[in-house]
């Protein structure tokens, strides 16, 4: 018998989605099975979109960044409330919610609202207001993930959240603990801070984003104390308590050390878990691991033939963007397509704080335990024309060169925009351009990207590449 | 005898600065002169920076992108007066100047207050408190543009104003003309009509910025129109008469075709002349075009040896970010340095609309006329998830792509943060990249560099590559 689809995606999510269309784009027949009725999974509804969308309006509420700038006060005439602070997140994320379904419907993909699990390599069961099962060539796994929920915390989803309740509180708290500054933590916690709450972050190692360029780490966290934000770090939360409604606190807590925290509310944000489970992918022998995360290979096939996973599901890097590639890979993989065999190796990292970080390639500290020797040119903001119009007190645009070629091995951005900022950058270091083919550009002025150009007359200067700026 | 100086640089604005900066760098024995105590020129203190910031407060003031989007109402309690409105661009204006002044000492570069005059080839002299002569290797002429005054129009600054006296308006006109649709009228019609002034744009031809890409000009002025902004096209100001205070209209104009058009205040933007006289250079058989534009060759050097001229004094394009450049080749050709001996012969050009327009490479039309086939890929930032975060109505990518290579050669944005945006679209166009090159690489989600991707998707739909996605 003929299979009804050629693929069935599980889950609707910036991975499922991407591939659903792709496939569905070759003319294969695609069903999607969601077990809401909201598509778009993290990178619409409790991930990406929604903390990007708080995040503009925490700064256009508090208004911070324009105070003193225009002369003229434009501050709230009252103190914004939880309904206005979810508004426009509401909007946008129903919008884009209304577009997905809409190129569902576009692009012939059928749909299905219920709990898919897999009967075998060939068939989904679909459980919602039915049961059906649906016959297919291919499976895609696309379920993304769940916050991690460690025992002794009582998770009540008034006082006590993980990244998705947040997004459904009813209330913005005056003080608010965060465990985890990992970039869900240090996200939510500059929104909360420009929102005005007392923000305190707790983290068990003594840094943040470890993964950064240490200068832009120090900036970053410089920034987030000058905000009012407090940092534990070296400790972790051992109890949480809620706290009877006599108590002006809600919520507290019991730190590794002993010393006690009280807080409006509490948000734990370490770490989120694979959804591999109930699946029914262990019977079949499908490889996961321990934290929930499907094992796949290069082309994200499954241990079991026909079987692919993508996006948050199979673990690092769950980034909203990588997924979406992750998704059109798969299913050239498939079906034997051509073009976009493998994601690209190297990806900007994206971090959504106020202000952004960006980051691509190479940071100082890996140069130097790759015994490279290197020159480094900075810019800062404040300094260039368009950090003076955008009044940036902070800010800084890092390249890092290899000394003797004059090669751009990586671009380390803190400021206003280095989410967008960073893909020039990107393009440079993918092009192993040299210093001198960014200062021999035109670039639009006043512009951020002149930072660029800034950055790399200050590296030619570092450099003493004075007597031959031409390089070798 | 010794000359004084290595070089001295005539003017202080974006071409005069760099150059003078440079050759200081380099050990050279540096004056700059400069008629005003305010450094910078038209970069600084008439042009680009304050137009940009004026642009900025406009957006800020009117809060018009942002209604509704957040659904709670954050308008100015008041009307913003003139003071307001100057408020922010003062600031920066002072503080970009207050930038060269530091940077002129650090460098010791000596600085002369005074109108300077060439008496020879290798002397300046310079009239300001006292009067002085100066002797020198190499002179630079960096004298910028003033705006051209046709006969007929009485420039009073108060009610009738040029490109440099609309920065010292008293208050925000109820309705202004503004006469030239080139780039510093249409800038100024977007910030004006932003303010609430009632905006009528003239223009002797039937479009607006003719070197624009169609598709991108239409969209500009359909944007323009639905803000109130009334063009009339096919007409020039034969009269202007400033009304005595009794009426209600401060300006009456009269166009060729004999309608008259009254208002609060009038801007003649169309056109600037090349600030080259009265420095002698007549004398000295210094080449020199009926418009005012200093003839230099690929050098920048004059038809006199050892004078060089550069910025808006020798015309086209007369973009404060191409002068900077071309003040930094100029060095390199004057003491025969190495690196940078030509600027770039593609820049991208950046129009500070609201919203904005930024452009590289080459237009559909020149696309058509030099018979290459093209294949169009457009990404509508109303689609992107960024562009639904900031609630973009309008806004459009669109990539010319030669058919059969699939090479980019061309990319034109309409749209917020257009200039900024335009960089990473210049590296595709300069490295000869193919739609699949733009498709491979993962950019940061939710950015407006998003818009790349789905604009060369977009592309591979238009031009048919389904079955071979990878190109040749």
């Amino acid at each position: 018998m003929t299979p009804t689809y050629d693929l069935i995606v599980i889950g609707s999510g910036p991975a499922g989605e991407k591939a659903s269309m792709k496939a569905a784009y070759y003319g294969y027949k695609v069903a999607v099975v969601e077990k809401t009725d909201e598509y778009g999974g993290a990178g619409t509804n409790t991930g990406t979109l929604p903390s990007k969308t708080l995040k503009e309006t925490a700064v256009y509420f508090s208004g911070y960044d324009e105070k003193g700038l225009f002369g003229v006060d434009k501050s709230l005439d009252r103190n914004a409330d939880a309904q206005d602070f979810f508004f426009r997140k509401n909007q946008v994320v129903d919008s884009q919610e209304q577009s997905i379904e809409d190129n569902f419907r576009l692009h012939n993909i059928d749909t299905f609202v219920g709990t898919g699990s897999i009967v075998d390599a060939h068939t989904v069961k679909v459980e919602g207001e039915t049961s059906q099962e649906l016959s297919t060539r291919f499976i895609l796994v696309a379920t993304g993930s769940y916050p991690f929920h460690p025992p002794g915390i009582p998770f009540d989803k008034e006082f006590v959240h993980d990244s998705d309740s947040i997004l459904h509180i009813k209330r913005i708290p005056k003080s608010i603990v965060i465990v985890g500054a990992g970039v869900i933590g240090c996200e939510y916690a500059t929104i909360f801070a420009y929102m005005g709450a007392k923000v305190t972050l707790v983290n068990g190692s003594d840094e943040i984003l470890t993964f950064l360029d240490h200068e832009i780490r120090d900036a970053l966290q410089a920034k987030m104390e000058s905000d009012g934000i407090r940092f534990l770090f070296g400790n972790r939360v051992e109890e949480v308590t809620i706290l009877p409604h006599e108590h002006e606190d809600n919520v507290h807590a019991i730190l590794t050390n002993g010393d006690p925290l009280e807080a409006d509310m509490f948000l734990y944000a370490a770490g989120r878990s694979g959804s591999s489970s109930g699946l029914g992918l262990e019977a079949l022998g499908v490889e996961i691991t321990k934290r929930g995360s499907i094992c796949v290979d290069n082309c994200y096939a499954t241990s079991v033939p026909n079987i692919y996973a993508a996006g948050d599901v199979i673990g690092f890097p769950s980034l909203a963007s990588t997924s979406m590639d992750q998704g059109r890979v798969c299913v050239t993989h498939m079906f034997g397509l051509h073009g976009q065999e493998k994601i690209s190796d190297h990806f900007p990292y994206g971090i959504y704080t106020i202000p952004e970080v960006s980051v691509f390639g190479v940071t100082e500290d890996q140069a130097e335990e790759q015994g490279i020797p290197i020159v480094i040119g900075r810019a800062r903001y404040a300094d260039s024309s368009r950090g003076k119009i955008l009044g940036a007190k902070e800010g800084l645009l890092k390249l890092i060169v290899e000394k003797h070629t004059r090669i751009v091995l990586g671009v380390h951005i803190f400021g206003s925009s280095a989410t967008e900022l960073i893909h020039y950058g990107m393009s440079v270091v993918e092009n192993r351009e040299t210093l001198s083919n960014i200062t021999s550009r035109v670039y639009n002025t006043p512009t951020l990207h002149e930072l660029y150009k800034n950055a790399a007359y200050n590296a030619f200067i570092a450099g003493h590449y004075l007597d031959h700026p031409t390089g070798h």
